[in-house]
């Protein structure tokens, strides 16, 4: 595939290096000041940049969503976190014209311990669910992004859950409706996700495991992969995978 | 429940002492020699026990299997090991005069643990699975019936897969299709098992520890409680908590 | 041995059945109000209490403290936690008469753990540590009193070092000397406590698991067994197994 | 430091770019055939090998051991597997006249695990031992070559023990002096090992887990920037940081 990059901090220069060694062709970078130094050539615009077969995203709502108001002639793969409703709004309206396809995390098994999670709550009902997520230390903001969407996902399926963080403040017994929400930091830790299902006697544990932020921008490549086959839509990784009639 | 108890072992007593402190009560247990010293009104058949409200077995097909061609009036959980086939079928042939129940494993948790892991599979296809399980160092056999029953389970959906018991005597790479099957033995461990998912710079975890074998006796309980309110037929984990229309 | 117990609560009765098992006699309780109902002869002070090889206590200050003033003729294993100053004093002023022991936490795996991780913070000065306990839905408090004995003994050895327990308030990096600190309340769970040691590429965990509140029971009576060959002096786990010259 | 590399596969190409991001210098590399293509200088022998403060060695038996009958003039950093006893018999003729450092585990994280473990031992006598290690799925050999240090840094400390690998083919009790050995293989999993101290009613696990390589690279360079101030001798990671008086 020819790939329009936009934005090109660490994670589309992973991308970049990752694409190249699967023979695919970066043809340019999106970015704020194009003429800075860049080790592929820089727009400001999709308006100039060349043609590509698919566009991949990671940058921020700042770039973004000027560029969404372009008139853009290739599927988009977006993966910007921050201002997720007005992106999704200006996505949902290209999706008319293009394939469009956005996820907050580009991880495949993200997505699948989200959905094996939201399969075993309902099945889980008498078990307390606690969850536990561990990063590097340079990581400033807890939880991660990702728990917060497990707990939403595990809040669709048990709509009376409230988080706990503080359990060393309270000096009470756990209430059933409660979810704690631990984060550890340390060290050079990519990304660890446990949900742990707490019963009478035994216990459930499912747990996902980062080994490096390849997972990131290869689950990207691969979504462009399929994206730029798919008709014009708006897709997730929920619908992504699913036959058309 | 006025329940009625065949066999009793180590785990039989374990169901008389949970089924009295949740009030109800053990009007006897079958045996093969009733003639020993029993905390109960012992007897060699159904045809001079007492009425009760459902049979609880935990015994062995020495002492199961003739039992199931007399005439019994009460619904059966029956949760023997061995001889799988032919107490399937006997009891089958009992189903259409009476709820009956069988699970070589009466946990609740090791039966979503299955669920749970059916479902993934099929979502996981690029990912290696491998099994490991740990019990105390009183169990004589390995792997465990539970890992097997695990196994199974993932075979229903990946059929091409084998196992792989003996990675130390191959010099050889690993085969997609091989399932490593791992078995710990140490101190009073109750119980765990963990299913690993591999895939490409992520894992995958989900795992199932027993605290206390209870779970094995509150579960026959559990199921005795909802199978007395059942229709007349042959009941597993899979259906007994379904509507019948 | 014939053993006194001082406080009949579930960890004594606890104590109680155990030691039977292992062929102990239990001649009597020291309780608060003898004249409820107890399974043993009861008593309020030592002064009446039959002669006895050992007592052994887990109760609570209010019981313990006035029974330290009186004349006691019997090697001691005390478990209360709470008043941890004044309890040390004066099994201090005993132990010059009597083999006096004192642990908040009779389990030795515990200790054991604790030791390990007092070996191992040294050697890891450039690792990042977090502190993670799990114990069972219905305990008030938070930390457990296991995590902050860890706490305290990394602490010794890592003297800069200071708690965080509210990382999702804050929105900075983590400080090295920073340790994490989380809870997590589910089920039954027993008690876990886990030590990630978090560095460069690499992480080492260290945890204990405990399957049963026996190990809290058959730690103390085998103190017991130890204690009653000893010469007379305060003991912890720390000397307990060493040999006198 | 100027840097000479003795072999260059994929593991030295490692020493190389984490080298140059820390500043250090690669002078040239000694390879069996140094006609082929290397990004750096490339000779047969330390004879006609540039000047530098140390040489770094991620090779194998048949390259490094006609090397070690050179007059070699700089201190040595040694990471070749196989062959041990002869390597280690010509590193200590060496060592008289050079610093000289042999590990075949290069990664300090896993030294010191060895060392907590052949701590923590002797103060488990009454726990089982067992151990784990899991790899990615291009890994032929099993039980990995650190599991096999694990074990014998074990050995040391209770040396009646055995390994067992093969419980599936026994139906027998495990015996307190086994130890079990088991090995997972799956996708890209870089290396992990376990030990896992099974005991009455409680257990202690000390695992490690390496989330990159570059563990081992930047672990000899670590090596290499110390052993370049040490004096003449034969260094291993036990010794490595002792003072000499």
């Amino acid at each position: 595939m020819k790939i329009l990059l936009i934005g090109y901090g660490a994670m589309n220069a992973r991308v970049a290096r990752l694409s190249e060694e699967r023979n695919h062709e970066i043809v340019g970078v999106i970015v704020k000041d194009p003429s800075k130094d860049y080790p592929y050539p820089a727009y400001d615009t999709f308006n100039v940049a060349p043609e590509a077969d698919v566009a991949i995203d990671f940058s921020n709502p700042e770039l973004l969503l000027p560029l969404l108001d372009e008139d853009i002639q290739m599927p988009l793969v977006i993966a910007t976190t921050g201002e997720k409703e007005q992106i999704i709004t200006k996505l949902q309206e290209k999706s008319y014209k293009l394939p469009v396809f956005f996820s907050a995390n580009m991880s495949y098994g993200v997505h699948i311990l989200k959905e094996i999670i939201q399969y075993a709550v309902p099945l889980l009902e008498d078990f307390d669910i606690e969850l536990l997520e561990k990063h590097h230390n340079k990581k400033v903001d807890a939880p991660s992004g990702t728990l917060v969407q497990l707990y939403d996902a595990i809040k669709e399926k048990r709509d009376q859950t409230y988080p706990m963080y503080n359990r060393h403040e309270t000096n009470e017994k756990r209430n059933p409706d409660e979810i704690g929400i631990s984060s550890q930091r340390g060290g050079t830790i990519v990304g660890e996700h446990q949900v742990l299902f707490a019963g009478h006697d035994e216990t459930i544990e499912i747990s996902h495991r980062a080994q490096s932020k390849d997972i990131f921008a290869n689950g990207a490549i691969n979504v462009a992969e399929t994206l730029i086959h798919k008709e014009n839509g708006y897709y997730t990784y929920n619908n992504l995978h699913e036959e058309r009639n």
